[in-house]
């Protein structure tokens, strides 16, 4: 009978555990042990996630794999104690989500909605219209699962959509960018930009105070990917120097966010506290379990991590 | 040669007379006479304003149809003085502007995001993830052009896309209702319900104090299409009482909107300035000029209004 740990904050025991009960009846693993509890030496599979407090795999002597709770794996990949295989969660929720918060934000710098929202004084301001969304570049940096899924979105919103990607990447209705070069140029188009590179050494600071400078005038930042792909400083001075005309954050270097940063009050940020990508119990259980059942019978997980790029 | 009868306020004329130009020469009707001063008797056609002073038609004798410059025909579709074909307004930029106006302000209340650009005090708010879209239903009232095109791209959105028009339609991936029992069910389907109806003695406060009792409490209502939809002491009563959570109003009984409107004021409400519609001189230029081409060679106009339907 395999054992699986549950290895996370209690709150999220709490919220997973009747969802993969059921996703392992559904899968006809009821047999399997389910637990937040086991002498190491009797694990197989553990649902982790970074923040649990466990950061030793040596004494797991019988583990199979480490099946990550959430999307990024940069608190673990690098894990030397770690030998057996790790997947990255890849949840339809999670990328239903991810392109619901993408497409709205979008849309929302688009149609200058602040403005309006901000503006309930009684003054009628139908003074300017905005441009169709036909006439205004966005670029998508990152071209895994999510930012495909996202890039994809915003074309079919008929977006002229530029998407970079460290490696070449051909997405339908997309214009796909890679490399160095290809960054700079995906960035020369792009008004509207949206990070969702995976956070590895080589992605540290991709916005940085030479690449901010490649967009043009006035453009906005999307962050819902990870908070060290921006260089914090130069993003302020840019934002300072009315270069980068608004940034909304969801993730940050350091969450929460204290209550002391700059970003909290400076006029052109808007922060959101990591609720892009919220995981959803349901499917995400339910995608866990699919991927036990396949080790369970052999087969290569889906949603390998590669130790050697880290994503 | 025929002679056009720009009628329309004079800023109008600045912005449309080199679009219009430009599309005439495109069609190879470069003599025509376009003009904002002709003599009635020498008129062939009306691009028409219906807030341009103009509102005798008898003096046309020679005028061969009327165009109107936007979508709504409601002040001029009654005027018994007008005798011959009169054509809405269907633009593809129009089209495409409401469709970005429409899914940026359903994804805005779908995702709340005004707690976050409202709430940027420093405290991390992320305890509710909200449902994902394909758990959301929406509904759209009005299914002509423009609230087609909105209801596909919700429904293409996840959303589960309810649509509701007088006449029964048919329209990929969205719920079609129709009639008044229609009105009922689209309606209790609908956390966000979406106003393009045209303008008609029928249509006049479909919402009122008894189909906003179909509502699922909290439900938010986006009015792009006709303030008369609305009976307004009728929402701002619902939402005095919690049961409308909130109302984003871009169209008015009056506009603009008197400053002392309780609307600008109410903290469920955002104003919007008649913007969602806005139609793109050049590409409203193209339509009128490819229409007035169709009416000189004998052809039928496109997108006639049905005088006795009123739209």
């Amino acid at each position: 009978m395999p054992t699986i740990l549950f290895a996370a904050k209690s709150e999220r025991w709490s919220t997973y555990e009747p969802h993969l009960r059921a996703a392992l009846a559904e899968n006809g693993l009821d047999h399997v042990h389910l637990t937040v509890e086991a002498a190491p030496g009797e694990v197989d599979y553990i649902i982790y996630a970074p923040n649990s407090g466990l950061t030793d795999f040596t004494p797991y002597t019988r583990l199979k794999a480490v099946l990550n709770l959430w999307a990024g794996v940069e608190d673990v990949v690098g894990n030397a104690t770690l030998r057996v295989p790790l997947a990255r969660m890849v949840d339809d929720g999670l990328t239903e989500g991810m392109v619901e918060y993408v497409t709205g934000h979008v849309l929302r710098h688009h149609l200058g909605m602040d403005t309006h929202i901000h503006g309930q004084d009684g003054l009628w301001r139908d003074d300017s219209t905005p441009p169709l969304a036909r006439d205004r570049g966005v670029a998508v940096l990152g071209l895994g699962v999510l930012g495909a899924a996202c890039a994809q979105a915003l074309a079919r919103l008929n977006f002229p959509t530029h998407g970079w990607s460290r490696s070449p990447k051909s997405i339908p209705g997309v214009i796909c960018h890679h490399g160095v070069d290809g960054l700079e140029n995906a960035l020369r188009a792009a008004q509207i930009v949206v990070l969702l590179l995976p956070n590895t050494p080589e992605t540290n600071s991709t916005l940085n105070s030479r690449t901010l400078g490649f967009l043009p005038k006035g453009a906005v930042i999307v962050n819902p990917g990870r908070g060290a792909l921006v260089d914090d400083s130069a993003l302020l001075a840019a934002l300072d120097a009315g270069h980068i005309g608004h940034a909304t954050l969801d993730t940050f270097r350091i969450e929460p966010l204290p209550a002391d940063h700059r970003y909290w009050s400076h006029p052109h940020v808007t922060v959101t506290p990591h609720i892009a990508s919220a995981t959803r119990a349901a499917s995400a259980a339910r995608t866990l379990v699919r991927n036990i059942k396949r080790a369970e019978m052999g087969a290569p997980l889906y949603h390998l991590v590669d130790r050697g790029l880290g994503y």
